[in-house]
């Protein structure tokens, strides 16, 4: 049984201060908790359902402490409307250095503020190989349960670096190509695309800052064809990296 | 003030058999709502704000009836978590009978179950000029408030049909080509698409019925660079109706 304080711990990691004080965080749901258990995250907690141990008793049976609790005791304590697997408390991990090169796509994100798009995003550039991800100080909390779990697993293998985004793109600049997305640009589809630099994503309402923009060697984007005015930012990225991704 | 009475008439139109039997619909957000309001339903209800009536004068002079009400009134009638803008009641719109021709592309939704998923889906069919989609009967309800906030006003310009897929699909074989969105598929990135045909994608969690399946001619999947096992399936419709229309 999950215990008052137990749950109480959980629900105080659904606070950015409380996650930074315990370098904590929540996992939840079957798919992201067994991505977990496969990476370099530290685990503190980790409750599993009967279900969820039937399913996987050979990968439970390597040492790992849990404990077996219902479903109702799963949605009590987490962020989920149902959870019938599992939730794990996990430590934060050091990010080694940014290191990028010349050869490597990287993604940008200019104040994406909604966390379920900025765990799209991470699940995107996973999809298309994509390590590093740079966000400006106000995107959303990589470590919001609701960014973990947009991010289907991929939290595990993407690195997001939260920096000073104009200053961090002027140091890049020269070296590195930087693209921005914007309804002004470039039409993508005409383009010949090396999948290589820096694109640049902006603020869902507000597209991406005057101090970002000046630091852009070029503007792209998505041809529209009907007659919605915008893309949500998550399904813009997946558009746009699948176009830089069509020559390698 | 907004009346107790329609508050309740409000919040039951969250629940599909109520929407049914009213005929009616909720619309909330001033993007929604300057949309509703330039298209061809009927308007049974109009609350704004006073900000909102202030920014949009010259729209609301036309004789529209509306009805000034504060952002806690909307919030608690509708679904939004803040809202200062505006919230409507329209009267569901009869649909055109179906008619697509050779040179369409139209997208297949079989059995997309998340609101969320299928008003983004509709919206990126409006970005790229696809004016009808056809749902499984099991797809989320069109007319959900969710579905339609997450369209971001292109439910006024898509039409969105549920039916039969498979006996649809088969009708419709010989004179369509039938793609069908696969992790086992062809890749995208290598075919020679006509921005023409009927685009098949699947459950979030379970893909494409065998039923269906069997009247897809040509598997498409998106190639993968990384370690993400799949991609949300709104992201993965705007990634593969994008490649069709490289060639419009």
């Amino acid at each position: 049984m999950l215990s008052k304080a137990v749950v109480k711990y959980i629900k105080s990691l659904q606070v950015k201060k409380y996650r930074n004080q315990h370098q904590a965080f929540v996992v939840e749901g079957a798919k992201s908790v067994l991505e977990l258990l496969q990476s370099g995250f530290a685990l503190q907690h980790l409750f599993v359902t009967e279900d969820f141990l039937r399913d996987h008793t050979a990968l439970l049976a390597k040492g790992l402490k849990y404990e077996v609790v219902t479903e109702e005791e799963l949605v009590k304590a987490g962020t989920f409307s149902s959870n019938n697997a599992a939730l794990a408390v996990a430590s934060m991990k050091q990010l080694q250095p940014l290191q990028i090169s010349p050869s490597d796509l990287v993604i940008a994100l200019d104040d994406i503020r909604d966390p379920g798009n900025l765990g799209t995003i991470i699940r995107i550039a996973d999809w298309y190989g994509i390590h590093n991800v740079v966000c400006s100080e106000t995107c959303a909390d990589f470590y919001n349960p609701k960014v973990i779990s947009s991010t289907m697993g991929s939290f595990t293998r993407v690195q997001v670096y939260y920096l000073d985004l104009p200053a961090w793109l002027q140091q890049h600049t020269g070296k590195y190509k930087i693209y921005g997305a914007a309804l002004s640009g470039e039409n993508l589809h005409r383009m010949q695309l090396r999948p290589e630099g820096i694109v640049v994503l902006g603020n869902e309402a507000n597209g991406i800052r005057p101090e970002v923009a000046q630091q852009v060697n070029q503007l792209i984007k998505i041809p529209a064809f009907g007659g919605a005015e915008s893309l949500n930012v998550a399904t813009a990225t997946a558009i746009i990296i699948d176009n830089f991704r069509r020559n390698s």
